[in-house]
This record gives structure tokens, C-alpha cells and sequence, in this order.
């Protein structure tokens, strides 16, 4: 099952936001409407944000609009989250064929769907290969936060790809997975890729994992990321920093795995990526129902950033870049 | 209005389950109604707990029972919540009237609640003391987890009672409030009381909050303490750990605010101290809804613990232990 695809000259993605409960199936033709499923995150993942910018391009490249109109369509998409970098990259890369005309630029779109199916494969190979050369004692132990599986990306993911190989390999024990408030992606998405894949796992609240970190209940923690920049700083669900601190702190190797469209090599240091405040009601209420006193406000950053020192090696679908040795994702 | 009281005969409850929506008393004259009450959470906050356990001994004390059946029953009562030294501590101090009679345990349980309520008020202007001299800039920017205030105590309470005070004192610019899953007692409790005495809030999840500390959201970290060890280590609900933590990081203190009863010198490390599981579905569920897919598993530690080195000082009734400076709560 593909989380994206392009189907009959639209868009189809899988719902996320009715998940695990019910898989369902959304089509969509109209760029208005995919960028109101990016801001609702029906799609979501940085891969899988990559991948819709390109196909909301293509949507908007067979309509009759003209070539500026298209242009400004796009620059709206470009800009539906602010902090994955993927979806501008997406956006851009089919935007290049726009002056070849709209079959063109469904053919690039498709190819980044296939490179990013290729890249996921190649992430879980590498990936896995260094985990297991990382530490000593197998089958491993695992935490991970948000959803960084086939549902963040078009098959496979990134960090969960990465712990779907370990269990093809027979080196996986056991996955500790984030809750991840406030959206519970990991309690929602996760927990469901891995009952889908058979592997054991446990759910914690989103605190208690640098607890259990310290106190010996992991191996390794592996994350995505959302952007890298140049140095290896890496933005990514709120609540990976905390996790990247304790993991620093109990000695446990901290490994974040994305495709290389995920390096953005304009972006020096982590001090200048925005980060997307969402609204307060994400927080107030879960599933609709009010957890707080009615009028109370919220503070709600989507992301976090966690610099390269606390980061033990990047993955991606073309290298390993051991931060804890000093390299770089750029040079 | 007081969260515990003696009253006709009984024990009187505020009930925290039901908070914040409604505010009801919940009335207990049988010690294995008030022994499902803690461990529902009906009654919760380590003073509070005291308080229940000196109280539930005076219901026994008030039976025709013979002294060794109550004692029986009162070891049952002071094994309800492991973690917290201040419910044995309430137990045991009660029982230590037993052979005076019942109303000499009654007496001493009021003692123990009197005793609350004065100590509430000192810790309030010790340790708003403590913080306005720790930071330069004023009004502060505060954050605490979990509910420290007047529902965890007779009155006022622990960490939030110092906020409260430096509200009073027109110190206080901001609280941000952890959430603190899974049971969310600061975003039921803590926002419900900071509403009541009329300070400015913000809620975040819990993720977010060393994330916030990073980015310099926060002047100081303020919460209150389940068991202090003789060295200083400090065991608190769970997420505690994971600020202290991102509190050194980020250069902020960390200041914990406790009765001297939570100081336990039979505990000298935290390495010792029982660490209470609490069931999956307190994880897996929110307000009885679930949030996983069925059949997941979780861990659900209620509690971590701190080590001394990552607190600034422990604020009591009696005394300032400035653990940054070597200083130990027991020589």
C-alpha cells in the first residue's frame, strides 16, 4: 500500500488523521484542496510532503491556467508547513519542468515518488547495518518518536523503515515508541505500521522516555528529521530534542535517517529554521474533547531542533555522516 | 476551600479525577473506600497524601477494631502509592498515637493537616524568595509540571503555592504549564488553579517543554519533590527528569519545593527508590478514549528520579538546600 500515489490524473492519500481506527482513502484534484490536506496533515511526513508538492504541481500544470497563475499556485503549496524542507524541494523540482509542459512534469513527479521508494529501501539497509555495528548486543532495543514510516513517506519510511529491516533481519527485540502529543503520531501511526509489520513494541508518554533512556530501556533511539542543515542540526518533531539530550546523557546512540532531499545545504545552523507554531486547541483537546479549563491558551511549536552535537550519525539513502566524528552533511 | 478535610467523622475529598469540568466533594468513611480513592487519583499530591494516610488511621482509630487489626488495615493504607514517602509518613505518624486512644490519633492527624497548611505558607515565601534572588530579570517566566498547588495539599501547596506567592508579590509574568501525561494533571489541575488565583498561563505538551528551556521560554523550572533522597536526588512524577535535565542545558535553575516530610533519610540514592507502574491504559486511552490501535502495549512509570546534580535547590519549610552548592538535604 502506497500512502501517496497519483491515480487516474489525481492525487491519492491515505487519511491519516483517521487512523488507526479507520484506513481511508482520500482523492484529490484540486490544489486548494491539497494544500488544506497538508495543513489538516491528512498528509504528513517530510517524504510524503515531498512527493505532494511535486504531484500538486503536476495537478496544477494540467489545468488550463496560465504558466504565472500555475507559478503562484505553487508558491502557495510551497508554503502550506513552513518547516519541512522536502515540500518546497518537491515543489521545486517538478516547477522545473513546468516550461516542458505537463507531462514532463508528471514525470518528474513521478520520479520522485519511485527515488523516494528507492531511497526508503537504501535508508533501512544502511541504516540497520550501522545500528547493529553501533551496538553490541542484539536483537535490539529501539525508541523512536512520531511517525517516521511508510505513512511519512510513500512506502517503507525513514527511522521505521529503518526498524522494519531490523525486524527482517531478525534483530529487533523491542520498539519504545513516543506517544508524540499532540497529534499522537506515534500512538496513532506507529503503533499501527508495527502491529502491521509484526513487531513487539510499547507505547510510553512522550516524558517518560528520557526517563527510560536513563534508566537502560533502550539501545539506541532513532528519529527522522524534517531539515538538516549544512552542519548536521536537525529539525524534527517536538520532543526529539529531549530525546536527543537524554540519549547524550545516558550514553545511548542517537541516529537520525532521511533522505538526502531532507539536507538543505541554505540552511548554515539550526538558529535560523522557523518553527511552525500550531494552534492551541491541538493542545487543549485531544480528539476533540477539552482536556483543559475552557480560554486556556497554549503554547504549541511543531518542531524542535536538536543541534549536531547531540546527534551520534545521519543516515541517508546515499551515506552515513557520523556527527560524533566530527563530519558534516555539507562541507 | 480545602482538598482534604476532617469533617463529622470523615474524610472529605475534593474529587481531581473530575476537575476541571466539575468541581465536586467526595465524603469516605470506610478505609477501603479512601485506600480505591488514592489509588484512583481521587486524592493525589504527596502532601495531600500524608494528610489521607493520617486521616484514613483516624477512621480505623474510630472502629471498634482490635489495635492489631487497625494496624493490619493501616499497612494496607501506606502501601497504596509506593513511590511517595509522605503517605507512610501521615500513616505512620497517626499510628504512633494508636495506644493514646482515638482521639489522640485524631488530634494528630489534625496536627499533620494544620501543620500542611502553615507549611504550604512558608514554602510560598521561601522559595518566591529564592527565585526572584536566583534571576535578574522580574516579573518571571516559570515553568512546572504536574499539580503542585492546593489540590495536592490542604491548601496552596508546594511549587505551584510558590507561584501563587509570587503572584501575590506581582513577581510572576508567566507560567507555562506541562501538560503532564498521561493522567494530565496540569492541564486539568495546575490551569484550573492558576485561572483561580487569576495568573497568566500557557499550556505545552510535555515534549515541548526542554525544547522550550533551549530556546530561552522559561526563567526557571519549578516543581514539587514524591521522595528526596539524604544526597538530593529527587523522585517526581515522570517528564521531571527530562526538564531538569534540558533546565542544566539551558543554564536555568531547577528549584524543588517540598514539605520536610517528603525527605526521606532512610533513602540515600535515588538508585533505591521503588518506581510505581502504572496500568497500560492509563497510555493507551485519554478520558476512556482509546488512542492506539487495540491490544498495544505501553510502560507507564508514574515517576523518575532526578539526580542532585541536576537541581539547583530544594526549597522546605524549615530551610533552603542549595544542592548547586554541594549542600545535601541529610549530612
Amino acid at each position: 500500500m502506497r500512502t501517496i500515489d497519483w491515480v487516474d490524473g489525481g492525487i491519492e492519500l491515505v487519511d491519516q488523521t483517521r487512523l488507526p481506527h479507520d484506513l481511508t482513502v482520500v482523492r484529490v484534484t484540486e490544489v486548494d484542496d491539497l494544500i488544506a490536506a497538508i495543513e489538516r496533515l491528512t498528509v504528513r511526513g517530510a517524504p510524503a510532503l515531498g512527493v505532494a508538492g511535486a504531484f500538486g504541481v503536476a495537478l496544477l500544470a494540467h489545468t488550463a491556467m496560465p504558466e504565472a497563475e500555475v507559478r503562484a499556485h505553487a508558491m502557495r503549496l510551497r508554503a502550506a508547513r513552513p518547516t519541512a524542507v522536502n515540500l518546497a524541494w518537491g515543489v521545486d523540482r517538478a516547477l522545473g519542468r513546468l516550461p516542458e509542459g505537463p507531462d514532463a512534469v508528471l514525470a518528474e513527479a513521478i520520479a520522485c515518488r519511485d527515488e523516494d521508494i528507492a531511497a526508503s529501501l537504501a535508508m533501512g539497509r544502511r541504516g540497520a547495518t550501522l545500528l547493529t555495528d553501533l551496538v553490541p548486543d542484539h536483537p535490539l532495543r529501539v525508541m523512536t518518536i512520531c511517525n517516521t514510516g511508510g505513512l511519512a513517506a510513500v512506502e517503507r519510511g525513514t527511522a521505521l523503515g529503518v526498524i522494519q529491516t531490523l525486524h527482517e533481519r531478525g534483530e529487533l527485540r523491542e520498539v519504545i515508541a513516543a506517544e508524540t502529543r499532540p497529534l499522537l503520531q506515534g500512538a496513532r501511526l506507529t503503533a499501527w505500521e508495527l502491529q502491521r509489520f509484526g513487531a513487539t513494541y510499547r507505547l510510553a508518554v512522550d516524558s517518560a522516555c528520557p526517563a527510560l533512556l536513563h534508566r537502560g530501556y533502550a539501545d539506541v533511539v532513532v528519529t527522522g528529521a524534517d531539515r538538516i542543515t549544512a552542519r548536521g542540526d536537525v529539525a524534527n518533531k517536538i520532543g526529539t530534542f529531549a530525546l536527543a539530550l537524554a540519549a547524550k546523557h545516558a550514553g545511548v546512540p542517537f541516529v537520525v535517517v532521511a533522505p538526502e532531499s531532507t539536507v538543505d545545504p541554505q540552511t548554515l545552523d539550526g538558529s535560523t529554521i522557523v518553527i511552525e507554531d500550531r494552534p492551541a486547541d491541538e493542545v487543549v483537546t485531544v480528539g476533540g474533547t477539552p482536556i483543559a479549563p475552557a480560554d486556556s491558551n497554549a503554547v504549541n511549536p511543531a518542531f524542535d531542533v536538536t543541534d549536531a552535537e547531540l546527534v551520534t550519525a545521519i543516515v541517508t539513502d546515499q551515506r552515513v555522516v557520523r556527527t560524533d566524528r566530527g563530519e558534516a552533511p555539507v562541507r
